[in-house]
């Protein structure tokens, strides 16, 4: 089978492909193994290539309709849709977020919808669809209510996906993604990227700042579960989903002074001490809109897996990512 | 003030059109009371001239951007976006649906994002956005989750409007209307077009099929109604609105067989016997997919009203439509 990844030079997009090619293969839409024979790794930079001969690099805007059509064809049965301008900057370049969030997602649905074989796709959203006045734990049922323009973006795609697999132009599947922490690497313009820099920083030996209270409550997953969520959500047949493509991912909630405990539990104190708190508003505002907590419930009993404990995301950022 | 209304052609944007001359004023931005100098009347096909100067009647597709730009400029103040494909139509042919129902209206929005002053920009929506497994009661808080196209493009259309509000791109607000009933003239390719039919056929007459089952609810406003809360819907302070600006509208909650049991105490036994049922499968499946009822308190508590009931419902019909 032909996958492609949107988004393939991103850190989830990174991971995503390293671990599809390590496992070799995925179900199709009638729940059949099938073995990756290529995996196209679009992104506006280039990926990174292992020389893995199944790889194929593809460059360009996803907002380039001549682009998108020279990845997706009718031999791509899955579609894992990851690109996508990050909260902080689609709340700063407004046209930017919706061209790329909104009009390119789009235009690969409609390409889609006029494929002969209808591909499953796999999109990922965002706690960020939530927002206003949330219950404590946030429920299925729970509307949605952004409060930037990236959850926006990011709710109306999953209408757009619910509407399209509904209609059988593609089986999709809208995973619902916790804040990612610890991501390796550098700071980003995601609002969020501050809840894996105040504990990236410190235990590569730097200093980290902190935008917001200690007693802000977010909802956390590793990047190891969000990969196998993925995945295991790719797989999930679409009968199991109902009139309803979006499934709340499992996740942990946890503030950001719990986060800080167990970084002094599993790295010392002198390291939790390098984060110095200053706050700043306008990532305040964003973050502190998103749910603390969802139940997630359904996921589970779909079989879908989340974190033991923020101690444990720790422990493998430290085995996995760390540099040495 | 200079007024615009899309789908003025229609049967709810003609009303409109006529109760906002006899007004003659309408709230701006500020709450100050405004004189209406222009009421623009825009539609794909002619909307029907009374000849009252201040009326200007522009006729083109609200999918060309051009029109669009020659109806909204730096003078409009107030947009009544009523345009769109219904449900049953948009579900029949999705291209069009997707271009009047969710491009013009971006573009629309696009346009007003570019304009010095900020219109207020009022959408109507619908009770096609909510669906699947449902609560009795759907409250403001009930995830949206519609089982047609129509509905889909509603709610996304939703979402823009509390974005680009939000990011004081324009002062919108989202009236969720119930099923109108009852609509003068002939039958329409909405789904709810039997909601109407199986009471102004036999009124006038005729006999009537009715392609749902007797025992469905629906939530219903007259038109008279739904006119008074587009006005005053338009006329509430932004403030009022808080973080979300789609407003579920008050409705009465009245199953097929109590709006023929109404009809009978109006009409007389003769007139409620023109009705037959023949179940439509495809008509039925859309239909039961919306509410029968939703929490309208914080409509109710803004100020806005409701019918009587649907007894008050069917005599408003005889008085204003009923053609003699």
């Amino acid at each position: 089978m032909k996958v492609v990844i949107t988004g393939a030079a991103g850190f989830l997009g990174q991971r995503l492909a390293q671990r599809l090619l390590a496992l070799g293969h995925l179900s199709d839409n009638n729940g059949q193994d099938q073995k990756i024979d290529q995996l196209v790794l679009a992104d506006v930079v280039p990926a990174p290539h292992s020389g893995d001969p199944r790889v194929r690099i593809a460059t360009g805007d996803l907002s380039d309709v001549a682009f998108l059509r020279s990845i997706i064809d009718a031999e791509t049965q899955s579609i894992f849709h990851l690109a996508a301008i990050v909260s902080g900057q689609a709340e700063a370049e407004f046209e930017l977020g919706m061209r790329v969030n909104l009009d390119a997602s789009l235009a690969l649905l409609e390409i889609c919808r006029q494929l002969e074989q209808k591909p499953k796709v796999v999109f990922t959203s965002s706690v960020a669809v939530y927002g206003g006045n949330l219950p404590q734990t946030v429920l299925d049922t729970t509307a949605v209510n952004p409060q930037s323009s990236y959850g926006t973006q990011k709710a109306i795609c999953e209408l757009l996906l619910n509407d399209y697999s509904r209609r059988g132009f593609v089986d999709g599947r809208t995973l619902r993604l916790p804040t990612i922490s610890i991501r390796p690497g550098k700071p980003n313009k995601a609002a969020s990227s501050f809840a894996s820099g105040i504990l990236r920083e410190p235990l590569n030996g730097e200093t980290a700042i902190c935008p917001v209270s200690p007693q802000l409550r977010l909802w956390l997953s590793s990047p190891r579960q969000a990969i196998a969520s993925l995945i295991a959500g790719h797989n999930l047949p679409a009968a199991a989903l109902g009139n309803n493509r979006s499934i709340n991912l499992p996740g942990l909630s946890v503030t950001v002074q719990e986060m800080l405990a167990a970084l002094e539990r599993q790295a010392g104190r002198e390291v939790a001490e390098r984060v110095q708190f200053s706050p700043d508003p306008a990532i305040e505002r964003i973050v502190a809109s998103w749910p603390g907590a969802w139940d997630d419930s359904r996921a589970k009993a779909l079989g879908l897996t989340g974190d033991a404990d923020f101690d444990a995301v720790i422990q493998a950022y430290i085995q996995d990512d760390r540099p040495t």
